[in-house]
C-alpha cells in the first residue's frame, strides 16, 4: 500500500464524498476493505483488492481496513502490524498515519468494532472470510446483489447515487487509467507486427495471443497498474468472454484485444480494439468493421445529458442493422429489423456499462446502480444483456462498444435458423467467413453539453489501425 | 482450460502417480480443484488456480471438479456447462472428453458426490466456499496445514512422499517453467538500460521498479505462463517480501528482482537476480555480491543425494560469515559467528525451500513436506526460517537463495546491538551502504550423481550480469 504524498487533495475529496453521503441517509455505516486469499498456500496470495465502496470512500487500498461513516464524520478501524512484520514487510504506515491521510476523525484498532454494529448499513465484500467478519460484528445476515434490503439497500441507493457522477479526483484517476490503456492497445498493435517479434524472447516460435497481451498488460504493469478484468486477446473474437490465449496468430485473423488498466487507488478503463494481424484489412472483414465503427462513432455523436442510454443502445443496433442491409446480409426494414431482436443475431450484448471504480460499475450491487429505479431488464434477446438503463447525466461514464460476432451458438441455433430466416441471406453472410469477432469500445465521459471520449488518444478508422499494426 | 492434444503422456503420467499413491495408502481419497472467487464484483473474478493437489492427480486446471482415488482408480466428477454459457465461453469440453484425456474409470456430475464422502480422506482447498462442500460432503470439519489428522494426515504424507520427487513429466513443465523464467530476467536486465527506456510508452517519465516488472512479467504473459507468486521488484531488497513497485530507479541502487513464471499445469520456477541500475557494481556492492555468488556457488556444488539440506542452509551462512570476515565487517571465527546466527544479522532466511507445483513446494501442509518426520523448527534465529530440513534425494527441487541485507528492523535493534557488539564493525560496515540488499536464487535438481541447475541459462558473474544490462 503506497500513500502518495503529492495527493494533498485526497482527504478533502473524501471529506466531500461522506458529506454528500450524509445528506442523503440518517443511519450509520460502514465499509469493510476486505482482505487477500491463499491461491495456492496461504502465504501464496492473490493481490489485494479492496472493496471498491471502500475505496470510494475510504481512499486507499488498506487491507483489514474498516470505515465507519456517520453523519460525515469517518472513523477508521485498523490494526497496526506487528512489529515482527517489519523484518518481511518493510515499515507500514501506522493507523494515525493513515487516519490523517485521509481525514478520518478517529482512529482505533479493529477489536473496537465489535460493540459498534447496531443499526449499521453495510454492502458485503466479495471475500467470504471478511463477509463473516461483516455478519458477525452486525449481528445479522447481509444481502447480495438485487436482494439487498432494508438499511443496507437504502445505502447501496446512496452509494450508487454518489459513484454514478465522478468528481474531479475520480477523473483524474480514470483518466490515468485510459491513458495507459491507450498506450497498451498501441503495444499490442506493434507486437503483432512480425518483425518485431521474437525480441523479447528466443523460446517462442510461434507467434500467439498470448504474445500480444504480454506486450499489453506488460505496459499497464510497467506503469505500476494492474488489469481492470481479466483481458480477451482472442483470434476467436466470436467467443465474448474468451480467457484463453494459446492459438498462433494467422495471416487472415482478426485479433479482439479489451484490455483495460485500474490505478492503485482502482479506477478503471476498458478498451476493446480489433486489427488484422497482417497489417491489412481483407474487404469483408473491412466492410463488417466500418458498419461497427459507424455504429460507435453515431453512438458517441449523440451521447449528452438526458439522453436515454437505452436509445443509444437501439442506435447502435440500427446502425449495425442497416449496415448489414446495405452489405445485402438482412433483407427489410431497418426499424423492423431492431423490433424483432435481428441485430442480436449478430450483437447480442448490451452497446456499454457505467464505468468507474469496477469496469462494470457497480454491478455488485445488482442492476441497482444500472437500472434507473422501477426499470428492470428486458426478456428480449436483443435488450436482455443491456447492463445499463437510465437516462444519461453529466459526470457519468459509459462504455461505447457495438459489435459484430459469428457465434456458432447463435447462428447455428435451430430456432434462430427458423425465426430469422426470412432475413438473413444465408449465401451471403457465408462470404464474410474471415469475420469471427469486431468490437470496438470506448470510454466516454458525459459532459455539461455533450461528451468527451477519455481513450480517444486510441485510434479507430480502419487505416489507423492498419498504420499502427504496420 | 486447454486440452493440449500433443500431451498423450498425461494419462499415463497420471495414472502412474495415483497408482504409486495406491501403494501407499488404503483409503478413498478425494480432491477438489476449487473455484475462482469475486474480485470486485461476482462476474469480476481472480484467474483461477487449480489446488496443487488436484493438479498432481487430476493433471488439467479444470474449475468446480473433484476427483475420487481408491486403489488406483480415478473417478472424475464435474458438471458440464450449460448451454446458454457457450455464447459467452465458447464450445467447453465435456465430461467425458475431460475423463478421456486424464484417463479417468469413470466421470460423473457433481451430484453423484454426496452420497460417496464416507471415509475419505481429502486435503483443504484454499477457496473458502470450495473448503464449504469439503466439509459438507465428508459430513466433517477439515484439519489445516500442521492441523491435519487421522486419514487426511496419512494422505497428506503419502502425496508429499509422492510429490517430492519430480517425475519426468512433471521435470518437463517444471524446465519450461524455467527457461521462460530465465527469459523474463534477461528482459528485465535489458529494460534497465536507459536506452532501452521509453520504447514502451511515452507517458512515463521516470524509470520504476514497475518499469522492470513490466518487462519481466510481460515476457511471461507472452508465453502464456503467470506468476509462480507475487513478483519482487525492488531498489530496496531489504524488505524481504516487498509487493511495492513505485520507486524510481536511482543510477547507484541495485534492482532485487525475485520473479518466476508458472506452467498452465501450474509448475513453478523461482529466480532471484539482483544488478545495478547503471550496468556497474560499485566496488562495495561487488565485494557483497561476490559474497553472496560464493555462498550460492558453495552450495550448489554440494547438492547431491543424502547431503543434509540443513548442511547447505548452514554452509551458505559459513560462507557468508567467511566474507565478511574477509570484508572486515565480522570479527572471530566463523564456526562461532554461525555457532552464534551472526550470519542470520545479514542472512536472517533459510537458503531454500521445496519447489513444484507451489513454489513453496507443498506449504499448505505445514512443515510436513518440508521437514522429515521427527523434525521440527529451531527456534534459533539463524534457523528458525529454514523451510526445508530433510536429507536431498534424488528428483527433489529446491530452490538456492543465500542473501545479504541490510534490515533496519535487525541492524537497529537494541538487543542485537547488544549481543553481537563484539563481533559486528559497525564503523566499516557503514561503508557499505549502497548495499541495501542482495540475493542470487537458482532452482536445483537434485540428480543420482549431483545436481542439475535448470536456471543455469542465467548467468550469475558479476560481470556477465553487467554485460546483459549494458
Amino acid at each position: 500500500m503506497e500513500i502518495d504524498s503529492n495527493r494533498t487533495t485526497l482527504a478533502k475529496t473524501l471529506q466531500n464524498r461522506r458529506q454528500r453521503l450524509a445528506g442523503l441517509i440518517d443511519f450509520p455505516v460502514m465499509l469493510w476493505s476486505g482482505c487477500r486469499m491463499g491461491r495456492n498456500f496461504p502465504a501464496n496470495r492473490f493481490p489485494f483488492r479492496a472493496s471498491s465502496h471502500f475505496l470510494y470512500f475510504g481512499g486507499l487500498p488498506l487491507e483489514r481496513a474498516v470505515i465507519y461513516l456517520n453523519f460525515g464524520k469517518l472513523e477508521l478501524f485498523i490494526d497496526d502490524s506487528p512489529p515482527e512484520t517489519t523484518l518481511w514487510h518493510g515499515e507500514m504506515p501506522k493507523r494515525e498515519e493513515i487516519a490523517e491521510k485521509i481525514g478520518a476523525d478517529a482512529a482505533f484498532p479493529l477489536s473496537e468494532l465489535s460493540s459498534r454494529g447496531e443499526g449499521v448499513a453495510t454492502i458485503a465484500v466479495q471475500d467470504i472470510m471478511t463477509r463473516h467478519q461483516q455478519a458477525e460484528i452486525l449481528q445479522r445476515p447481509l444481502g447480495l446483489g438485487n436482494n439487498l434490503s432494508g438499511r443496507d439497500r437504502d445505502l447501496a441507493i446512496a452509494i450508487a447515487s454518489l459513484r454514478m457522477y465522478h468528481d474531479p479526483d475520480a477523473l483524474a484517476e480514470l483518466r490515468q487509467a485510459a491513458a495507459v490503456t491507450v498506450e497498451a492497445h498501441k503495444a499490442g498493435m506493434r507486437a503483432t507486427n512480425i518483425t518485431n517479434f521474437n525480441i523479447h524472447s528466443p523460446l517462442q516460435k510461434t507467434q500467439t495471443e498470448a504474445t500480444i497481451r504480454g506486450a499489453m498488460e506488460g505496459v499497464i504493469i510497467a506503469h505500476n497498474m494492474t488489469c481492470a478484468y481479466n483481458s480477451i486477446v482472442t483470434v476467436h473474437g466470436e467467443v465474448l468472454h474468451n480467457e484463453q490465449y494459446h492459438h498462433s496468430l494467422q495471416p487472415g485473423d482478426l485479433l479482439l484485444a479489451d484490455v483495460g488498466a485500474e490505478t492503485e487507488m482502482g479506477w478503471a478503463a476498458d478498451v476493446t480494439r480489433t486489427w488484422p494481424i497482417i497489417g491489412k484489412f481483407s474487404p469483408t472483414q473491412r466492410d463488417i468493421y466500418n458498419i461497427v465503427l459507424a455504429a460507435h462513432d453515431s453512438c458517441i455523436a449523440k451521447i449528452r445529458p438526458d439522453v436515454e442510454y437505452l436509445d443509444i443502445h437501439l442506435l447502435a443496433a440500427s446502425v449495425i442493422c442497416q449496415g448489414l442491409v446495405d452489405l445485402g446480409i438482412f433483407r427489410g426494414e431497418v426499424s423492423d429489423l431492431v423490433e424483432m431482436d435481428a441485430h442480436a443475431l449478430f450483437f447480442p450484448h448490451g452497446v456499454g456499462h457505467l464505468l468507474g471504480l469496477d469496469v462494470h460499475d457497480m454491478e455488485d450491487l445488482g442492476d441497482l446502480a444500472g437500472y434507473e429505479e422501477g426499470r428492470v431488464r428486458s426478456n428480449r434477446f436483443g435488450l436482455c444483456f443491456l447492463r445499463l438503463n437510465r437516462p444519461l447525466k453529466s459526470g457519468m461514464l459509459v462504455t461505447i462498444e457495438p459489435g459484430f460476432y459469428q457465434v456458432p451458438a447463435i447462428l447455428n441455433d435451430p430456432e434462430q435458423r427458423v425465426k430469422y430466416r426470412d432475413i438473413v441471406n444465408w449465401e451471403r453472410l457465408a462470404q464474410f467467413g474471415d469475420v469471427r469477432g469486431i468490437r470496438i469500445e470506448d470510454d466516454v465521459l458525459v459532459t455539461e453539453d455533450g461528451c468527451e471520449v477519455l481513450t480517444g488518444g486510441l485510434p479507430t478508422e480502419a487505416e489507423a489501425i492498419e498504420e499502427l499494426v504496420n
